[in-house]
């Protein structure tokens, strides 16, 4: 057990917390809340959602419970649509009749859906009180570290959000063995990413080591989720607020979002929606000069048995909105980050649309050409 | 008029910000914007209110569509009611449809009303924007310096919300001529505040000077604004998240924010009922100790014509529970600001429920006392 055990660090001055990575947390979350200074004598909430609240939330509680925390439970409907405004104001709800005040803490145990809903109640509730990410998804080796949190706008994605970070990230790998398979490789693709954008090396450990990671194996997964999280609190760390370079952790997240958007939220998975963002940006560094990156991106994407492809019935221009009402989109010109080779890539400001088009009509009909 | 020009800064390190209080600002408005680096090239967005709107929009947005800016204006209700999250969506609603990026500014043309709510539309598009302040109330002297921004929840005032600094506060005085003589006596409520907690001199020179501000008279009105503004820059410059000093702007809130909640929204303007709250903080300070207290305070609320009193029928016990609701409440016990003197204060962690009882029931009584 002890063997699994990591613990890093995302360096943020008087905002730095710790990501723990073991198995068997759940059962001793009292003791790292206590660690991260998390006070007893106001009462915490814990959100979770309909699939993780069965399966861990009990389990949770009385870890706290035990240990002289008082505790409520929001459990919110599973998926995407939960992260609205909606369910944010139920939330707020429930946290202002459980008699949450300034110095309660927020946990999250659950996704990216969880942890970005949570997140923004923390964030915004009384002007912002503490947070704990406890993911239960390969995903939210992502989500849960970098303090972006945030609900849906209709129109747009994430549109409605703060920075937020949290005090303590508690990973605990035992809860992934519950997670349905399209979950699992929904989850690698954005491990696989901080390959492709930071990392030559792990982008084709990750390959090599698809097989065991989608097969949950315990050493693959927590050598791949350290790796992870350890790019994103890297990149976290020199630029808490995107003001340039964090913005390369969204490889494969302008036409991403867009097809989130444009399929309906929750017909694509997001990580599935970025694999094929990923394989766009593929092409596009083709386009501006870097050869046989298409087949090498799709050839790890494909190792981890995620999507390369558009369904031809997905409406092209719809896509072309979307995209330019991302957040992403910038004083009128359309910004993607592309590779410049494994491992590495830019931030291109500078992307005309009719390249996009093109791009867009040849992930299309791909499969066979590739 | 450039008699009456005062520039201060409220310095926040990297969120350092002018405070611009003049006459005829309105018409240079572009100008002043141009001089805090806000850039055009991405769609602004005004937000006023229904009255605000048809006195002071259209010289707005003729300052700055002359100088290039381009501009989208949104119109809310006037009122409290409007600080709610139905309108916050409707407004980002807004904002995505106008096109509104990350180099995007929102303006925010009004009252408390509007700045708090156009503040938190700012401080939560896509994860936070910039903010200009145009306030056009005496109110607004406080609540457009500071950074804090927030809607309401129906349980809780300001319950939900973030710190968010603008990047400038343009005062115009000018507009400050049409507003309604019961608003000039609720934001002179703050400007008396402000002396109450930090300047014993200049909560005197309110009460002297109580007629030359009441009948708005330009000089009076920029000395108190400029002194009020100062006051409040230098506390938050000194605690920008309230950790502790920065509660001290509190005094008369406690209570105030209950007497806004359980009267209903609107019924007590919030100038009233935090001159109402200064009434009920004196009186625990001569409880505490400090005789003549409560005359001194009262005198210098009357000389402002405000309310020091409460109504007969206002349900104490709903007082209470609001009070307990109050983000203000912390870890079990009532938390009070409480004068040491005329000038000075001091936060009290540790006041009882039933003094708090016995101040209510002395409020309802008490106009033939003092
Ligand atoms: N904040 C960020 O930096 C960031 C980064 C990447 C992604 N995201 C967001 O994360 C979200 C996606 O996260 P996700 O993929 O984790 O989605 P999710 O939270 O919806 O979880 C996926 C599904 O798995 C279920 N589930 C979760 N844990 C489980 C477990 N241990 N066993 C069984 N079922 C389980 C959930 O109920 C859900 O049905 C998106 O909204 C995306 O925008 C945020
Ligand atoms: N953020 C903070 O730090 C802070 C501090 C104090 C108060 N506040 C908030 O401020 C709000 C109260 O502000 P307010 O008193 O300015 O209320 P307000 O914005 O509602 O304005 C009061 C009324 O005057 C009208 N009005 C505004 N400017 C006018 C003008 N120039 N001429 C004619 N009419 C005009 C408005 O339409 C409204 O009807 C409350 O919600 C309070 O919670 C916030
Ligand atoms: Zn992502
Ligand atoms: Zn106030």
């Amino acid at each position: 057990m002890a063997a699994t055990l990591k613990t890093l660090t995302v360096e943020l001055g008087e905002r730095s917390y710790p990501i723990v990575i073991g198995e068997n947390l759940l059962a001793n979350a009292a003791a790292y809340l206590r660690k991260a200074s998390v006070p007893d004598k106001s009462p915490l909430m814990i959100v979770s959602d309909e699939n993780t609240a069965p399966l861990y939330l009990q389990q949770l509680e009385t870890s706290l419970k035990n240990d002289g925390y008082r505790t409520v439970s929001a459990v919110v409907p599973a998926g995407e649509q939960s992260k609205s405004l909606d369910v944010y104001n139920d939330l707020i709800t429930q946290a202002i009749e459980a008699g949450l005040d300034r110095s309660s803490t927020i946990l999250a145990l659950g996704g990216g859906v969880v942890g970005d809903l949570a997140g923004f109640v923390a964030g915004t509730y009384m002007r912002g009180i503490r947070f704990v990410q406890v993911p239960t998804t390969i995903l939210a080796h992502d989500s849960s570290v970098g303090g972006k949190v945030a609900v849906n706008h209709p129109l747009a994605k994430n549109m409605i959000g703060v920075f937020h970070q949290p005090e303590l990230v508690l990973y605990d790998v035992d809860t992934l063995k519950s997670l349905p398979p399209r979950e699992v490789r929904a989850g690698l693709s954005e491990m696989v990413k901080h390959g492709l954008i930071w990392d030559k090396e792990f982008a084709y450990w990750c390959r090599d080591n698809a097989e065991h990671l989608l097969a949950l194996d315990a050493a693959a997964l927590a050598h791949g989720l350290e790796k992870g999280c350890g790019i994103k609190a890297q990149i976290v760390s020199r630029d808490e607020r995107e003001n340039d370079l964090r913005a390369i952790l969204n490889l494969g997240h302008t036409l991403g979002h867009a097809i989130e958007a444009v399929a309906g939220y929750g017909q694509f998975l997001h990580g599935e929606a970025i694999s094929v963002g990923m394989a766009a940006a593929a092409l596009l560094g083709e386009e501006r000069g870097v050869a046989g990156l298409y087949a090498e991106t799709v050839s790890m994407l494909k190792a981890l048995e995620l999507p390369v492809t558009l369904p031809e019935d997905i409406d092209s221009e719809a896509l072309m909105t979307a995209m330019q009402r991302d957040k992403k989109f910038r004083e009128g010109k359309m910004v993607f980050i592309v590779p410049l080779g494994i491992g590495s890539v830019e931030i291109a400001n500078d992307v005309d649309a009719d390249t996009v088009r093109t791009i867009i009509e040849r992930l299309k009909g791909r499969e066979e050409q590739s």
